[in-house]
């Protein structure tokens, strides 16, 4: 631990809340050197979809790197990219009616395909102020951080972050103020001081903001209102795609179509950095090279993640399974809820991006703590880190599932029943 | 092709140079779908210094996946990236007497790790602005994009670039003119209206902006400048590092102490994302997670680039390669010049970073044409991309290397006599 | 007029509605070259509260001029300066319990004033960001413009308008929604994406924006708000101040305490170019010279300022007469909104700061139009121009607004019953 | 004194360096509330050329007021305005050839002025980059103090200084390198880092910057530059103009025609606020109020600048007489330099708009102090506020003159004595 403490920057962070040396990983089991296993309920933050080294992924990637197949290229055309684009057109675009749009291969990070995603946007409208909301996290590059609500990431910037607009999300003021109607006041009148948006950029399940997640009437009106006063509509589904809320982009069953999408994480299949724009092809007005970076087109994460759409997604069944297991899992937590929270304790998040609320920061990072002590790597999020957070990968069997939920009951309750006994002696 | 044509973005763009479908590649050689093999001295645009596919870093990688190693961890401790820490200092930064660095992964593409930088150097210093030079490349995030030159890149932005200043690099206004006294006099001048920098960023060989090398000299001044002014200096190394000018980073020889120094393209050795800030223990004033992002640290890389710091850097045999393979080329290059425009092409660049200035960029795209269908991928780069652009892999044979100056001077033949034929016929 | 046309720019405006030349003027009256006289309802936009040359300070004016006093002498102490902050602080500060604020005189123009204020703030609290408001109005220089909302203003300013968060103003969602407990929100949550901001400036009626007037509650705590995230709080007073509203102070009565107040306009009290910053002692860490301008002082605005001071403001009869005379046209108001438009018109403002919103844009330009054919001028403010709004002179008499009225009653009645006409031509 | 220092903010200034209390002010001479006179070599910094209160202007504006003339009507037409369009067109732009400019008039300081000549030039252009020099002076409200350079008036702005390319006066690296050139190849260069400018900005003779005066040919260089370029040329003559030079612009005898010119300080001749911007016909694309203000079009002020040009410029009397006696004063200077210092004095500067540069601001201000002691008001300039600056009135006596220079004469010799004296000392 000393060589990491004398030689990396102060800025790592995970590792201080999971201070053991992690060398191998399977499905959804994370293993340190000291052969010691947990279950993994980080998943990568969302880019473990599919589990470590799948096995059918990591058949294709060890045969494609034996075979020497290229694995930097810059943007020159390879059979894998070919494979690739082949394969989510055929598999993913054209079976959800997507037929019109392109990918664009940025470098191979979200906040990346972020700025890839703003830029274009304000090129095409020719406005320049872009929409995003409270709670929004969609990078840290200067250009995406000014997209991302977080102080602590904003605070670094050194620059002043500019031209965009900040929105209150669904129900951030709680459910009973209408906030698309807000929106729609704001921009429909010329002396509000909103500058008119090239873009509105959205996370359908906003997942390091605390797991809020939209309706799908609140979506499908903020469609509406881009439509309306001729902003793009971008959905930043670089967290919540990828199959996370049981269909491969969050956004599907609520019939909108975005007019850029920006994907990540979990894309590769295989932890692999990787980013992609879909766009509508009326919007690729990109002159060649005119957004641009070395990584852009990862040829070992086309392989893996082909592979990964061919495996998970010729038919339903793994999107089924999400559902189920998304469900198993809220069955454990509203258990959790009612025995040791009931009022102060919510469930928050859709699919198998689900967590729970706790009273504050402190009782969640205790909670963790103490599942981590007990073989569960697992996080929180939210405006003050006050969601424990279950991010596990979607193919973690059942079992590995209850025996999780068996941790975090018992991290439940030593918490909150601490917490508990405090506010009684402070009451006495 | 059709098939790139209809689902990729029209921002696709080295693919417009070399229209064929590119599967395999060994060493210095790019071979496509259809068998056909080229030398490669694009290289990845610096990506590529051990070459494709290297067999000692293929075993070391192969091994790691077989063997389920962690892919993906955030920036959790792994095996893989202590052992990347212990083999970077032991290797490199101890040699060179570096001890005093700290290295933060990143995002791992160099604008990433450009954007951490300029971040860091804005947070210690309390400053805003930014030095950087004319033709300086660093990126296309709105962070790093600001530092950058090129218009092309610019314009996409969408929105102002703001909080850098533009200086002239070295011998930008020819030789005569010393513009580290021009920064000195503007740096000194309270109403000049550059005001005070937080950090000066700088290629010691700008790649992307035509090879333009600064001395020795022009650099140590650069440094004092930096010192006197209170303004961090900032090596941006992620084309010109790795050892492409002949020693690890390209400025060992001049005995100047960067603040930090920008890593990525060939620091995997194979091709991989991953992107490095090294920066002086003293100034590394972040906070956990105050700059993160998805991919930083990825263990893949981890592994390539160990093998390669092993393979390559354990002892002085590899930099004293690539010197004379540099002379070689350089010779070669020499021959073409004084055969095919002794007053209107000159060489550019040094180490295995160098390149010949064509009178202008047409010519300079015809002769690429004309090699590329010879078995050549060779570029171009330079403000008005005149400059034919030598990249090739390090280990790169000296038998690879005659064949490709033999293919380039049967370009140049081809484009130059082209070019006296219309000269005379215009004259006459 | 054609000699108007050829040699002035088009930006002009207002001659636009009233293409008439105008060539003198006493108290609430305009005559032109040609004899014809109107009543004057625009007031110079809220510059002329005593009215066109009143005697008094018309008197002190010339006396002043033909003594040969200092007319300009950048900051320099003049006798003229010292007798206005004596008597600004004798009768307008210490009354009204104000004994800590000093004064700065900006560049004479409110937006000068505006511009550092915002600058003051920044310095002061070490934070950029500002809050302004829907439909607030600051002035048309980047710094002022950034926080003024009107789109027309906005969109000529060519660079991106930076550093402000836009929040609704009292009553902009309708009165059932809490806009300061917004903000509370907004302000208390580490991930919304506003910075902390280091002001909040507020006009306490927004003049341009359409006459909406925030309650005392609001207002009230607004300022708490301000309290509680360490925001300095900023009353542009530029309009709505010198006595428009009923009080010097617009905010006079709501028991609040600005950290700065702007003030121009009717602070002459002649017409003059005259602004000032009143900030409370503590903050006042300006340098010398820091924020400066050539005309800061203009020494014949300090004599009529006095003299109006002096003639108007010792004792509270005046005051008084102009909550009397806002009555007075409130009621006229009244009676129009009843007889023409009991459903579609309402009346906003407060004091002397009020007009009538009609259905539209169009119908109040109409209104604007008839009623100059009659005799009076008056303009329209608010987002859609669709507040048709009565600025004029504070010393106006009763006559005098009896004679505005009747024009105004038959211009609603013409433009109103043919609006009717209208519809049911339409509906028929 | 106390009354002041209570009561009136720390960034006054001037009052400072003159700590009295002036009351009269007659031609070139200030006298103070006791009776002391003064000889004025500030001239308001340039605002009061034709000196304080002259008869004919006071004249003039006592008539004006004594009669009732409108004093504020926005922009709307008025009699006063009127004459001065025809006035200035007739006397000042058709003598010149200038017949196709138009006159906007902003709010009524310099600042603005150029607030609004950079909005248009953007809007006109549709690009925001702009050119402004080292030294340069043109304002402290946010768009305007982005093209100024004095680091003092930067530092306060609390945001980014955004949109604005520095580049090098005329001989600002000494008069062997040619700025020009190096702004062309900048310019021409498209990976240099300059983004297009929509205008150059630029003082012909630099008034706060230290008196530094472009030659002819550089002037006219760089408009040329600016047609290459598709750039506009806004020249800043708020301080220069108005006959400062010998003649009323500045550029007159240049032969260059810019786009725009910025006029304010001397323009109303009397020391009251106003400023203009005269533009070419074909760039008014200003649509109405798009750039507005409450006190644009003084109607005091343009009483007094119509009598200022019907008295001073209906023939060349006054421009020879201006001429002769800026002759006068640089000889004066010319036996000060060689007296004092031939070796470490210098003069600077053109026409009455001349000064002499000290070693050091030190030495520059105890001149200045010597001097006010003993009768005359005079400042300094530069970027080390080491310039000893001479603006007095153009309308100065000869009597006058010399009794200055004998007194500045003395102040010279009591400062450099003692520093040679210093200087003695510390060698022996």
């Amino acid at each position: 631990m000393k060589l990491f403490e004398l030689n990396e920057s102060s800025v790592r962070s995970y590792c201080r809340s999971f201070p053991v040396v992690f060398d191998q990983a399977r499905g959804a089991e994370l293993i340190t050197r000291d052969g010691k296993s947990y279950i993994d309920f980080l998943g990568g933050a969302g880019t473990l979809n599919y589990g470590h080294n799948h096995p059918v992924l990591k058949e294709a990637l060890l045969d494609y790197i034996d075979n020497d197949g290229i694995t930097h290229g810059l943007d020159m055309y390879s059979d894998a990219k070919e494979r690739f684009l082949e394969t989510f057109s055929r598999l993913i675009l054209k079976p959800r009616g997507m037929h019109d749009y392109v990918m664009q291969f940025t470098g191979p990070t979200g906040t990346n395909a972020v700025e890839a995603a703003l830029k274009l946007a304000r090129k095409v409208t020719g406005r320049s102020n872009i929409i995003s909301f409270t709670n929004g996290f969609h990078g840290c590059s200067i250009g995406a951080l000014a997209a991302t609500g977080n102080q602590h990431h904003r605070g670094a910037a050194g620059v002043p972050l500019t031209d965009v607009s900040r929105m209150p999300y669904a129900n951030y003021f709680g459910d009973k103020v209408n906030t698309i109607g807000m929106m729609d006041k704001l921009l429909g009148d010329p002396s509000s001081g909103i500058d008119k948006p090239a873009a509105v950029i959205v996370e359908v399940v906003q997942g390091e903001g605390g797991l809020n997640a939209a309706s799908a009437e609140w979506v499908r009106k903020l469609e509406k209102l881009c439509r309306k006063h001729g902003m793009l509509l971008i959905v930043d589904d670089i967290q919540a795609g990828c199959g996370r809320t049981g269909s491969f982009f969050s956004f599907e069953e609520m019939g909108i179509k975005p007019d850029m999408i920006t994907l990540s994480k979990s894309l590769s299949g295989f932890g692999l950095p990787f980013a992609m724009v879909l766009l509508r092809k009326e919007l690729d007005q990109w002159k060649p090279g005119e957004h641009n970076g070395t990584f852009r087109g990862n040829n070992h994460a086309f392989v893996t993640a082909t592979a990964a759409i061919e495996h998970f997604w010729r038919d339903d069944q793994f999107a089924k399974s999400v559902r189920a297991k998304g469900k198993r899992i809220a069955d454990g937590m509203n258990k959790i809820v009612r025995r040791y929270g009931p009022y102060s304790l919510f469930i928050k998040g859709r699919g198998m991006m689900i967590g729970i609320s706790c009273p504050d920061g402190d009782s969640a990072a205790a909670i963790c703590r103490h599942a981590f002590e007990h073989g569960l790597v697992i996080e929180t999020s939210g405006a003050h880190s006050e969601v424990v957070k279950c991010l596990c990968p979607l193919i973690i069997s059942e079992a590995q599932i209850d025996k999780a939920m068996t941790i975090l009951d018992a991290a439940f309750a030593a918490v909150m029943s601490e917490q508990t006994a405090n506010q009684a002696s402070q009451a006495s």
